[in-house]
C-alpha cells in the first residue's frame, strides 16, 4: 500500500467520527472528537510516536527525542465546519502521520524532533472561538475564552473537560521558541489554482489578511405605487453601487479578493421602496499594503457614487486579521523537496485562515497545499486523489529527511 | 365647527379603535372593527341615514330614498394595514358622512340616492384576501374565500360572524347595475404629487395596473478567500443588473413606476460568495400598453445583461391586476365641482390599489384624492389638514348637489 493509499484509508476511517447528516461534522469536545482521538492515538503509536492529550484538547504525538535537536511542530486541526469534508484539517494530521509511520517502519531517524499535533479546533464551529489549540501552544490563549458558550450553553472549559483534558494546564503548554524549529502544516488548497495548473502540491507564501466592514445605506421607505420615481430614495438601488465597486476593484487588483457576501433589505416587501440596506464587505490580501490601498480606493469610490445618490451611508470596520508571511526558509525547503520529487515548485497564497495565524506568534510557519477537486471545501464533496496524497507525502518525507540542510 | 374640523374630530375618535401599538391597526372581524362600527352606526344615524351591517361586514348607510333616482355608492374601507394611519380608508367614510350630515342638517334633498359604505376590508392584512366588501357589492365575491385563514387559523367566515354578519347572505348583496349611478371614493393621495403642486385635491384618472415577477439568479457558492475573482459566479453581482435596469427603465418611462422591493441572498454569509438571489420586480402603470412594453423591454435588457454574466436566471409572473380607468363622466363632474370651489382640477393616476378595482365590475368609478403630508401613508404619521379636509368636503358636497347635471 502506497503512502497515498494509506492516507486515503485513514481519512475514511477518521471521517466515521461525525455527527449524523451529510459530510463530516466534528466539533471540539464532542463524543465524535473523543472517539476520533482514540483511533488517532492508536495510529500515532503504530507510527512510533509517544502520545499525549494536552489541556487544550490537542492530541500530540512525539518522535523519540534526538538530543540537541530542535522540534518541528507539524499538524492541523481535527475539527470541521458543520457538514464539511474529510480533508480540511485532518489531511494535515494523517498525511504527516503516514510519513512518520513510513519513516518509523524503515528505521529512519530524522535530524529534527517532531511533534505531530491534531489541534482541537480551528474552524470554531461550536464556540465563538477559534484556534484554541494552536494559540495554547503559541502561548497566546486567553483564559477568558474558556467561558465561551455553545448553542446549548455549555462552556469551552466544560467541553475540554468532557474530552478528558484539563484546561487549567493550558498556560504550561506554551512552547519555548528557542527550542522550536518551526511549524509546518499540510492542507488542501480549498481553491482551484493547483487544479488549473495541473500540479499536485503548492507552496504557500502567506496566509491572507482579512478585513470586514459593515455598510449601512439609508434611504426612505415609501409606497412603491404612489411615490414618483424622481422623489425616491431607494436604498437598494444605492447599494448596487457598493456591490459593483467591490467586485470591480478586486477584479482589477492582483493579490486581492473581496465580496459582498451578506446583504439585507429593510423592509423587504414587494411593494415598498427599500428604506435600508445592511451589507458586509470583506477584503482579503496576502499584503497589508495592497489591502490598505484597496480599502482606501474602495471607500473613495463608494463615497463618490453614494454622495450622488439621495441616500445616506455609513460604514464600520468590524474585523481585521493581519496576514502571516510564510517563512522564506521553509518555502525554500519545500521547493527543494518538491523539485526532488519531480514537480514544479509553484507558490501561491492562502485565501483562507489556518492554524499558522496563531503559530506565527511562536515560530516561523510554512504550509504545503494539496490539490483538491474543483477547489471545493467546507462541503461534503470535498475530495483529493490518492496519487496527490502520495505526491505530497513524498514531498514531506523528503523535506523532513533533509531538514538539517540550510541554504 | 367647519366640515373639515368635524372630519378631523371624527377621525381621531375612529382611530381609538385600534390594536395596541404605534398608529392604527384595525383588521376585519376584530373587536376593534366591531367597536368602530358601533360608533360609526351612531354617526350615520345622526346624519339621517338608515344603517345596515351586511353579510360581508360592510356597514351601509342609506339616505331617504328618492323615487326613480339611481343610487350612487360612496365609501371606502374601514380596515388598515398593521400600524397604519388614521386616514387611509377611513377618510373616505368619514368625509362623505360629514357632508351628508351637513346636507341633512340643512334639509337638502339630493338628486341621487346615496349608499355610504364602510367596506369591511381592502388592505387585507388579516386574511390572504382583499376587497371582500367591495367584491360582495359588485357580485364578484368568491365564496371559497370564506375559508381563507388568518395567522391563528381562524377563517374569514368566522371573522364575519364574530362581527355579527351572516356571510351566507353575501350572494344577495350584489347590486343591480341598472339601479346604480356609479361609485365614488374619497382617499388620501398616498403620494407627494398634490403637495408638490400645492393643491388640496386631485381627480384620479385611473387606478394603476400592477404586475409582479419573481426573479431567481443562480451562481455558485464558494469560499470568499480561496476562489479567484475570475472564477466566481456571484449571484449578487449579477442581481445588481436587475435592480439597476428596473430603476432606470421606470425613470425613463412616463406613467410607469417599478421597484425591486424584496431581495434575499443565499447563503448570506460574510465570507461566502452568494450562490443565489431571489428578488421581486413590481411594475405599475395606469396603461396596460405602457406596462406591457416596459415588461418586454425590461426582460430583454435583463436577458442581455445576465446572459453575459456567469449566472443562470429565471423569472415567473406571480400577480397581475389590470388597471381601472376612472369614468370620464365622474372626472368631469369632479372637475366642475373643484373649479366651483376655486381650485385647479388637477388629474393624476393612483399608483395604489383601491376598492374601485372591484367596484368597476359593477359600475363606473371615480376617485377624489386629498393631499396628505409628505406623501406618507401606511404609517402612523399619516396626516392631512382640517383645511384640506374642508376643501374636499365642499367639493364633494357640490358634486352631490349637482349630480343630476350632465355635460
Amino acid at each position: 500500500m502506497s503512502m497515498g493509499e494509506r492516507i486515503m484509508a485513514l481519512s475514511e476511517r477518521a471521517a466515521v467520527h461525525s455527527e449524523p447528516g451529510p459530510g463530516v461534522t466534528r466539533l471540539l469536545g464532542t463524543p465524535e472528537h473523543k472517539a476520533l482521538l482514540a483511533d488517532l492515538s492508536g495510529w500515532m503509536k503504530q507510527a512510533g510516536l509517544s502520545v499525549e492529550l494536552d489541556g487544550a484538547g490537542n492530541l500530540v504525538g512525539r518522535t523519540v527525542p534526538v538530543a540537541g535537536a530542535k522540534t518541528l511542530i507539524i499538524g492541523s486541526h481535527q475539527d470541521t465546519v458543520r457538514q464539511g469534508g474529510k480533508y480540511d484539517g485532518m489531511l494535515g494530521v494523517l498525511l504527516p502521520l503516514v510519513v512518520l509511520e513510513d519513516l518509523h517502519k524503515s528505521g529512519t531517524t530524522l535530524p529534527v524532533n517532531i511533534e505531530l499535533v491534531a489541534f482541537s479546533d480551528e474552524e470554531g464551529a461550536r464556540f465563538s472561538s477559534t484556534l484554541v489549540g494552536s494559540s495554547a501552544l503559541a502561548g497566546t490563549f486567553e483564559s477568558t475564552m474558556l467561558d465561551a458558550l455553545d448553542r446549548d450553553g455549555n462552556t469551552l472549559g466544560d467541553a475540554l473537560r468532557d474530552l478528558g483534558a484539563d484546561p487549567s494546564t493550558i498556560p504550561q503548554l506554551a512552547r519555548d521558541p528557542d527550542r522550536i524549529a518551526g511549524f509546518l502544516e499540510v492542507h488542501i488548497e480549498q481553491g482551484p489554482a493547483l487544479e488549473s495548473l495541473d500540479l499536485p502540491v503548492g507552496i504557500v507564501t502567506a496566509i491572507t489578511g482579512i478585513e470586514r466592514h459593515s455598510v449601512t445605506i439609508t434611504g426612505k421607505a415609501g409606497h412603491a405605487g404612489t411615490t414618483p420615481m424622481h422623489l425616491r430614495r431607494d436604498a437598494l438601488v444605492a447599494a448596487t453601487e457598493v456591490v459593483r465597486i467591490v467586485d470591480r476593484l478586486c477584479r482589477d487588483t492582483d493579490d486581492l479578493v473581496g465580496v459582498v457576501g451578506e446583504l439585507n433589505v429593510t423592509p423587504n416587501a414587494v411593494n415598498v421602496i427599500p428604506s435600508q440596506v445592511d451589507l458586509t464587505v470583506e477584503l482579503r490580501s496576502p499584503s497589508s499594503v495592497i489591502r490598505r490601498e484597496a480599502r482606501e480606493q474602495l471607500f473613495r469610490e463608494i463615497e463618490g457614487a453614494l454622495n450622488q445618490s439621495p441616500c445616506q451611508w455609513r460604514h464600520e470596520r468590524r474585523y481585521e486579521q493581519t496576514e502571516v508571511r510564510c517563512s522564506d526558509a521553509i518555502q525554500t525547503r519545500l521547493a527543494r523537496s518538491i523539485e526532488a520529487e519531480g514537480f514544479e515548485p509553484h507558490r501561491l497564497f492562502s485565501g483562507a485562515g489556518h492554524d499558522g495565524l496563531a503559530m506565527n506568534a511562536l515560530t516561523e510557519v510554512g504550509m504545503l497545499f494539496v490539490r483538491c477537486k474543483d477547489g471545493l471545501s467546507h462541503h461534503p464533496d470535498e475530495a483529493i486523489t490518492a496519487a496527490d496524497a502520495d505526491s505530497a507525502a513524498r514531498v514531506l518525507r523528503h523535506c523532513l529527511q533533509h531538514w538539517e540542510a540550510r541554504d
